[in-house]
């Protein structure tokens, strides 16, 4: 046996108990007479004493042996500590050791094992096996698999079926680009990863499973971004015979459980905001709504004199930043800047001081009066203290610029709280967007996310004015989950496709299995798939999806610790009936 | 709202309630003035009526356009039925209907959609979604879920963390073909899909995490045999700071657990045998305990007479089959074909008839006598009225074929009882295996696995003869789990691979992530791996896992619902830097 406790477990009770524990040398503290060691588990830390009277010669000298990060077995019995530590529940005692087993040794490592480490990212990815021994990783990977247990006991208990669906699938050359698989047993042919099983769960409700999901792995083949993975994680679902409405109400539930269970916070406000209305109050799909700062429209306040900026414009728009008004002139030049950059794309900012003795003083003195800044003032619902910044141009690009703004200064302002949890609803989304590049429409969500009931007509005459029975919802101004209602029958299907540039051979080829399914009495249904690694990182207060993937990839999806993807073997090729190009 | 009822959960007590019901058309019985619909969802069946007098004719005629597998969505008012139906919940009453919505419209689906179906498998597999409508097979994948569910929470509850393992890993000559996909961004190089998660579980546990599981899809690209298919689930674990003793004990507990909750039986007797009694007293390494016909090793009464078959035996085996003395001549010559198939490989067979009256009949009267038969007896156990079937030759290839007749007859005898569960551990496993097409050996397990202590020199010497601690559990003569003790340090490690043959170049190419890690403080570990699809399935009482994966591949590797594999497009090959050979 390694052990009786883990280095969590002893504590006063414990006193003068034989004990036998295993773990990792996080320290040695040796003053000569007297050596300190702290020993290491997952569940913590346990200190073990070897001292001159009461320690062998043999395991005295054994003990200087030891380095940072061996592994070691020890026997002996609980003592009090004379000086303890209340910051760790083994704090009030430590172990003379009796009994000293090194179990392997190590190199020093390449960074050290400490919550502040001076490894670098690409170290720490290297090494990703000793990363992992630090607290902050190792709580993030527990935190994971902790909220991965919570959504299927939620999920279990409301009667969901978790089904496994099929890796090996079909290559379709719509959306992102597709991993393929070449298969050995079918020359020349290919499996594709699944990008999500979205197929394949519309076919279960049509199998009348009713309520599906599964905690999947899904990939994609693009250019990564930062905080992209090539593979990552959905809670996928879905459900039958349901409205939008039980949909919502179901996924509700399970955030709120989540919420509660995992971070115990209670949530009593959901909002359900729509597509329409994030993008008029703060330009953007996917509100933090944890602050406030909402737009204010002035185009019927500001396009009345002669300032042509903004008579010339789609839309003028301000919001008011809380305090600001005392920003320095360079504060507010240094503001705009950051407005200009590329990633941003304003060409200029507008902006009023309203002051704490409630005068008015802006950037456009020259055009606009006291009254005219007081309604500006009302219209994005300043107080005196508040800086009032106006954008103005093409409406969809300035609701941008402007959300960046406001995201920008929630952050600064400290209005984005890590421990802050406001979920709300995007319904209403638009069923297409306009592509520049190819220059037609294409499915906003995916092609079998069912238009408004009675819009379908509106296609034929004004597409990027129908709506779909699409939803998001939202977390802390992240998109933590989307979906809709299905297409459930062939003929509106089939039309869709058409719709969307698909000739009938194609649509076919890709998603035959799918219209013949839709003739044998497929359901109403529909559902929604969380991205499980964003969520789990914003349950954890983090920004960054990484820490949260035990073996992440880096921005050229290698794997920089084993080192794949690697060459294969001219023979591997050969069974594939493969060649390289170059 | 679709419905506020499921088909299950109506009945007496529902008497004059105002329901709304959605589900398919099951059965239509149309008597001209009534009209009887049984109503079908995941969750059981509602009778629901029409008739003359009470509805109205407009809905009458509606209910005349139903077919079987439409989707409809009915209001009505529960009513007492006249004729009641014990055999299902809802059998009490009907649903006398005011409003019928046809949902959708079914073509005739192409096999019934009844719990024996006049379907075959391809017809079935090319219309899975159908099949997945038929009970047995919904159930089965519901059976799936909730045994899925009851690992995750046994294993949680023990302090397990699941942690998701990468997919898109390094491809390894060594062991089955992997599966492999080529990346665009790095080009001319391919990952490969995991055949397990191996490695890095065991960077997990040099990481600290300690107790690792994970449900996971593993893929092997091999020529399938019936009942394999090329991706497949795991249940994935290890651990650290183990002994093979703690291995077995958790997972005896785990066993134990599954066949309580999920079958409702106590396993009192969890036996352990070392692989070479199971090889000596079942001819198996996955023995079927459930049934005796234990073998009799008969050298030393059976090789002292002139019978020159067995004198130049290396084995001398038999077992005592119950009840069979009776079997005509006809009988056992039939058993005598069907052990001389090629699937077996008998060169024939001596039997003795120990009759009722005490009296023994063999095949061999003209080289033993009475007191000969009689030593056969007490070595096999047989009975009067048993019949004692002998084989002999070279230990390993007759101890498989008195196995396969063990098995055949275990069937053919009810013995193998589907609702008995009869669970042990075979351990003690040779570390390495003899490949003739090879001419070397090679890990019977996988060459992480450690050597019993002391037995390392054997390596050198008599290398047949080292045992390893690997160990395997056992369900009803099926494997459902295999795990090991692993190897921790770099040396021995090292020494493993230069011993199966890698050079150098090949281990530290394949595996030097794994050595690495092993220098810098590796613990002491070990785990296991069940196979999910085997394990459900014996669970659920059968012998096919096919019904128990929602979406299963035939023998040639391809779905024939949605047909893939598939040939891509010129430009996706392009991308991938590839060309076809051919």
């Amino acid at each position: 046996m390694y052990r009786d406790h883990n280095n969590s477990e002893l504590n006063i009770k414990s006193l003068n108990k034989k004990v036998i524990l295993s773990g990792w040398v996080q320290k040695i503290r040796d003053k000569g007479f007297i050596i300190w060691v702290d020993l290491r588990d997952r569940y913590g830390l346990t200190q073990l004493v070897f001292d001159t009277d009461r320690t062998s010669k043999d395991i005295m000298e054994k003990a200087r042996e030891l380095g940072r990060e061996f592994v070691i077995q020890v026997e002996g019995t609980v003592i009090e500590r004379e000086s303890k530590n209340k910051s760790i529940p083994t704090g009030d005692i430590e172990v003379l050791v009796e009994k000293l087993i090194i179990l392997n040794i190590s190199e020093t490592p390449p960074f050290t094992i400490e919550d502040e480490t001076d490894g670098g990212e690409d170290l720490r990815m290297k090494y990703r096996y000793l990363d992992i021994r630090r607290n902050p990783v190792k709580n993030k990977l527990i935190f994971r698999s902790k909220v991965s247990m919570a959504v299927r006991n939620y999920l279990s208990q409301k009667d969901f079926i978790e089904v496994e669906t099929p890796y090996l699938i079909k290559s379709t050359p719509e959306g992102a680009r597709d991993f393929v698989v070449p298969s050995r047993m079918n020359a020349g042919q290919f499996y594709a990863l699944p990008q999500s099983p979205q197929t394949f769960k519309q076919l279960l409700m049509v199998g009348g499973l009713d309520k599906y999901f599964q905690i999947v792995k899904c990939f994609r083949d693009e250019d990564l971004r930062a905080d992209r993975q090539p593979e990552f994680t959905q809670i996928d679902c879905e459900m039958t015979f349901v409205e939008q409405e039980d949909i919502l109400n179901t996924f509700e539930g399970l955030t709120k459980h989540l919420l509660k269970e995992i971070k115990g916070v209670e949530i009593k406000d959901f909002p359900r905001m729509t597509y329409d209305e994030a993008m008029q109050t703060y330009g953007n799909d996917k509100p933090d709504i944890r602050f406030g700062m909402k737009f204010g429209e002035l185009n019927g306040v500001a396009q009345h004199k002669d300032f042509k900026v903004f008579n010339d414009a789609e839309l003028v728009v301000g919001i008011a930043i809380p305090g600001a008004a005392s920003y320095s002139r360079k504060d507010i030049d240094k503001l705009i800047e950051w407005m200009k950059r590329p990633q941003v794309g304003a060409k200029g900012m507008v902006y009023v001081k309203y002051n704490e003795d409630g005068s008015l003083k802006s950037s456009v003195d020259k055009f606009y009066d006291t009254s005219d800044l007081k309604a500006w003032a009302e219209k994005t619902g300043a107080q005196p203290g508040d800086l009032i910044c106006v954008l103005s141009g093409k409406a969809n690009a300035t609701r941008g610029q402007l959300s960046a703004l406001r995201m920008e200064m929630g952050k600064r302002l400290g209005l984005r709280k890590p421990n802050e949890f406001a979920p709300l609803w995007v319904v209403d989304f638009p069923l297409l967007e306009w592509d520049e590049d190819t220059q037609r429409f294409h499915a906003m969500h995916h092609p079998f996310t069912s238009p408004k009931e009675g819009q379908l007509e509106l296609l034929a005459t004004d597409p990027g004015a129908v709506k779909a029975n699409a939803y998001d919802l939202v977390l802390n101004g992240n998109e933590i989950g989307g979906g809709s209602i299905r297409i459930h029958d062939q003929k509106t299907q089939s039309m869709m496709f058409d719709y969307l540039g698909f000739t009938k051979e194609e649509a076919e080829a890709q998603f035959g299995f799918l219209m013949k399914a839709f003739t044998y009495g497929a359901p109403p249904h529909g559902g929604i798939a969380f991205g499980l690694d964003r969520l789990v990182a914003i349950l954890g207060g983090q920004e960054s999806i990484r820490d949260f993937i035990a073996f992440p990839k880096n921005n050229s999806g290698r794997d920089i610790m084993i080192d794949a993807p690697a060459p294969i073997d001219e023979k591997q090729l050969k069974e594939l009936d493969l060649k390289l190009r170059s």
